[in-house]
């Protein structure tokens, strides 16, 4: 798998004065979409937070605004995963509506322990994920 | 004390589509709104989640909406505490901008054991602050 | 058809720092409801925007509260519409996890026209599904 | 003036269930900075959507996160503005919790005519504004 594709449709709420999808939305649909990667891998996060004793952290994120979306717009993200190295992996995103690309996303992230808030080296059960996930 | 009022400017990421701050956001301003309450009795909520060891629980929301804000907007909150009896109390709220009233609200709480969740006597230090605010 | 069921899964970005979705995202949950309740009428509200240049107010919102949505979790919204009188028309809601009754709510709507801002009578193609939609 | 110190503090529902603020608040934050640098300069905002008749649309947000915030905690933001060309400028963000950084972040932005949605050159008085609070 080399990428994983969410579907999505804007709400009202999500909307702003200029009548279009408010900016500090786009790093909460990268969430969803993050999840679900996560979850199309059978791991799902609340699991992965719960099995594993860890939270996953974003470190970094970054967001280039090209279009914009409009209430009712029914939009897709394409995931991709990379692997940096034994404690940073990366997403990079593509919000598309229809073959339009509205923004381009990168975030990341590092896992630390629940409990003392300690950076973690990425568990092998999440690390295969990335392995699997990550572009080839 | 009878009621606290709490000034506040709308953000523009609380607007919406229509121009106006999107409805969800009232139950936002009312939460702060309570937070300056405890605040201007000197026990503001993160103290009162760590030293009591509970956490305040919403049972019930109401909001009227008569008129709306903008972005730009300066507003204020009017807040009234009432204590219902040992375990529940309320909380009434005003919005108004300059004169109008933009919306009225009314919030409905009791105390959970911040560990094992179960329904706690408002403690004494909580009680007393809304004795003192409660409307004479 | 009596009622609409709408299905969702609690975002990470939703929950507060007590662990459980924050009390303002229900509003949210409910706007999600009512859009799905027009998608499946049919009418989808941003065409309802569009064609009839009305926007659709909120007047009144009651949330009470019973149990708590934590993230991961699964929920469903039960939605039922009720036509008031030629201007006024409110919402029913039911927030279910599995058979457990998470929280119910009650929304009031009016219509305006978009451009004056001034009261409409509900227009009749909305109308029309309001009238399907009630509780018989 | 070379930059614009903006204080604020943490509302609980800007928490998420890692028990921090969650991230795609930033962005938010960074959005009230920005009105509150306009602002101090003696041109709000919705002064400029409304006298200039444009809007100001963000086109790239970069945020480093370094160390949380919790509920209760007190933040500023240093804010400086640098005017690029006569079309884009852009905002440079230090959030800090006392003498701590807890995060930076980079917009960048150009002018649209409200209307047309066209790209407009920097007016004027905006540029002023900006050549004033450019780090020199």
């Amino acid at each position: 798998m080399k990428e994983v594709i969410y579907k999505r449709k804007v709400n009202f709420y999500e909307t702003d004065a200029q009548g279009i999808v408010h900016h500090s939305n786009y790093p909460r649909y990268f969430e969803e979409a993050r999840g679900y990667f996560l979850e199309k891998n059978n791991f799902p996060y609340h699991l992965v937070r719960n099995e594993l004793n860890i939270d996953i952290v974003l470190l970094e994120l970054t967001v280039k605004y090209r279009k914009f979306l409009q209430f009712g717009d029914i939009f897709k993200i394409k995931t991709k995963v990379y692997f940096e190295n034994k404690y940073y992996f990366s997403f990079e995103y593509e919000v598309l509506k229809e073959t339009n690309i509205i923004c381009t996303g990168y975030t990341k992230h590092c896992c630390i322990d629940k409990n003392s808030k300690k950076l973690k080296r990425i568990p092998k059960q999440l690390a295969n994920i990335i392995n699997k996930g990550k572009d080839q």
